[in-house]
């Protein structure tokens, strides 16, 4: 820090002290700018810049002509916001809000996405340096209605090295993949449609189906995918306007969706309304990249979307969404009406992270430590009775059944109480069958402590 | 052949049959030259002279200044993203789509929001440099429910000074304003309640609530603001759910509301059902504060929400809504299930932008320097016949009459072709009763050829 930058600081130290002691109560007018200057043995210069940044925080006022004020007090956050609530019912938004809410403290092994520390930070902060010297457009401007060309553009290429052919104006950028499902939601469906699911699914599926009013029927999961009978009697029995699934892992599970099945689901949804969403993404996290239904399809029924928030940050919100170039029209109409708008600066700093050329090792040494990761979690959870529904190829998920008799959702209350915050499997279940589940996240799961609690609240 | 130019296709050769059996996948950066030419063992000119050769070949690309990425085998973009399609029905959502997919050679005295030259550039790329070197779970985490602490407390100080009264746990973060009232319209409004907007409003507003499907009713506007005997009489004839309105400079018009019409809304309102959302996207433009119903309310039945869009950054999403907090935890849910969360990122950058202390000497320089946009764009507006409704005390807007018996629908279709953005009147107004005005941007009219396109098209 410069010696001027440490001078402003102790001016604007002394004043917040001041504020804080009550020497200076709300309203007080501070003394000019000069005056301060001659009390404090600085340069007026240190004082203006220190008013400001304290104006700018809001903690003093300027008042045209007449000087600094300092502002009225403000509530200190609530003791809420300190820890999340812990009673809160097992819904499809437990999860969620509990893994969100978590302080540094909890350990999350229920949890959906890596720890900060397996993300593509040194990325993110080199694409920030490179986007701070963008064009003033790119810093300032609304985003064109399908987002940066040039990131469309390389996702064009991307999905074109997984037999995808989308061109770029098939592809609308979006703040992330769960607003590019909602949208297509609001574009497709009218109240009391019916939509397919996976049983179990990603919960947030259920979430924003629930937001949406519709009625959802759900499919149970095989290994290789969806139960093609229990599919094909679905479509007949319910015409289902949507059917929403990960291709590449399934979460909650970690399987795989096999190309005969994918081939099978297509054919059944011939002569029918179906269309598909194929969420895309764990895509990055693949070792042998499974069949997309948008690659068979030819975005033709299949609507593929993605993001990167499971590899390049969660805090950098950008998705996508591939369809139809008449539908992608449609569903810019929607984005603008109900978000005006795709950052643009955020779809600069992900094109500068993704087209980085550290990435694409960043994601191979992921992908190698979660593979360590499962077999260590495997054997850990192996060690207390607790077994993997299958083992998955690749991705963070392991689905887990626990000994017979135990309810998920009970553990997962104990649990929480001892600062563990799991994810049981019925929040993923639309039939209420996966009591007897969890799901883990390896990369969440390298404290023991997750084991030593677990061991601790099951029975022997 | 020389030995030198067998090295050279040695080198191209490798580089080729990388990219084909997708050890490079497209979009990936090559190595640079340097680390090429270590790791192939031959001088850095034979590498620099591979490189362009393929990329003369289009097989890598060039970005200055970046490096050289493998090109997809993707179409480009089509025709129609060069420019807008200019046969558009003139509907809500004529002019957004006009304004954002206008090229730079367009003028856009009817677009919303100012040149990117008049937006807090430097203090974005100075917020981006620094939140480079913020925490890792900044740049890689998803935020909290309700968004970055510190922002919302920041937000809670600012309101405070406008005397609304937010504890930072009312507050929560968004991916912009519209979004804001997107979550809200989902948490409050039922299929076929009815809303109330003004006549003329924000266009946005009737894209978003044809989105919801909801009736609309519309109350005329004065220069202080709502109508108050129309507003009682839609009360008691329709029972709206939601009133949404500008507070401080009012879209399209500029008008402020007034102290005792504020009084006078919020009387109405009392013993009914109505919800007020007050949307303070303009705040940072005003010269002398305008009452905010919120301020006299409380937040008990008025939403204030707000965003930095037209000041620090379109590019950059980030809103705001402050409420009730029990409606701020049901708008938290609402907001994971539809969107997951808001970005940590984006709130970092802007938390930044605002509390640098140049933003409020830059936002003083915007105010002076629209007054004196407004008072030019009046006079040359005045020498065509085009008159200002009201004379706008702040902001960017002025709300203008053509003369008698134009249809500013035509005008606008007829300066579209020549390369000039307008925004019809009726694209403003529930009632249809606005083809005689046009709004102007003053920010967006410094061209001249603006008003001689105008002169040209305009009957003498």
């Amino acid at each position: 820090m410069s010696q001027r930058q440490t001078r402003i600081n102790v001016v604007m130290e002394a004043i917040r002290s001041r504020i804080a002691s009550r020497s200076y109560p709300p309203g007080t007018r501070l003394p000019s700018v000069r005056a301060q200057a001659k009390a404090m043995r600085v340069s007026v210069s240190t004082v203006v810049e220190a008013y400001e940044r304290l104006a700018a925080e809001e903690v003093i006022c300027a008042r045209p002509g007449s000087g600094f004020y300092v502002c009225g007090p403000v509530a200190p956050l609530a003791l809420s916001e300190i820890g999340p609530p812990l009673d809160r019912e097992v819904d499809p938004l437990w999860v969620s809000r509990q893994s969100l809410e978590a302080g540094a403290s909890l350990l999350k092994p229920g949890c959906g996405w890596l720890p900060a520390a397996w993300m593509y930070e040194a990325g993110v902060r080199r694409a920030l340096r490179a986007t701070a010297r963008a064009d003033a457009a790119v810093l300032s401007d609304y985003a064109t209605p399908l987002g940066l060309p040039a990131l469309r553009q390389l996702l064009a290429r991307r999905m074109a090295a997984a037999d995808i052919e989308a061109r770029p104006e098939q592809i609308m950028l979006t703040e992330s993949g769960t607003q590019a499902i909602d949208l297509i939601c609001r574009f497709l469906l009218e109240e009391g449609d019916t939509v397919l699911v996976d049983d179990p699914c990603y919960f947030n599926f259920h979430a924003l189906l629930r937001a949406h009013r519709v009625k959802t029927v759900s499919v149970p999961f095989t290994p290789n995918g969806p139960d093609v009978e229990a599919f094909g009697a679905a479509l007949r029995e319910h015409s289902p306007r949507l059917y929403i699934t990960n291709s590449g892992i399934h979460n909650p599970t970690g399987a795989t969706l096999s190309p005969v099945i994918a081939h099978r689901l297509l054919k059944l949804a011939d002569n029918t309304n179906l269309v598909i969403v194929e969420d895309d993404i764990f895509a990055d996290f693949e070792v042998s990249p499974a069949p997309r239904l948008a690659a068979f399809d030819g975005l033709s029924r299949v609507i593929h979307i993605g993001s990167f928030s499971k590899t390049i940050s969660a805090s950098l919100r950008c998705g996508y969404v591939a369809a139809r170039a008449d539908w992608i029209d449609r569903l810019a109409d929607l984005k603008i009406a109900t978000s005006f708008g795709s950052g643009q600066l955020a779809s600069a700093i992900l094109l500068a992270a993704l087209t980085d050329s550290g990435y694409r090792k960043h994601m191979e040494g992921v992908r190698i430590r979660l593979a360590e990761a499962r077999n260590k979690t495997m054997a850990r959870l192996d060690a207390i009775g607790v077994t993997p529904w299958i083992i998955p190829q690749a991705g963070m998920f392991i689905w887990c059944r626990l000994p017979p008799g135990i309810d998920a959702a009970d553990v997962a209350r104990s649990c929480l109480k001892e600062g563990v915050v799991l994810a049981p499997g019925n929040v993923f279940s639309q039939s209420q069958d996966a009591s007897g589940f969890l799901r883990f996240n390896a990369a969440q799961s390298m404290d023991v402590r997750v084991f030593d609690t677990l061991a601790r609240i099951l029975p022997a």
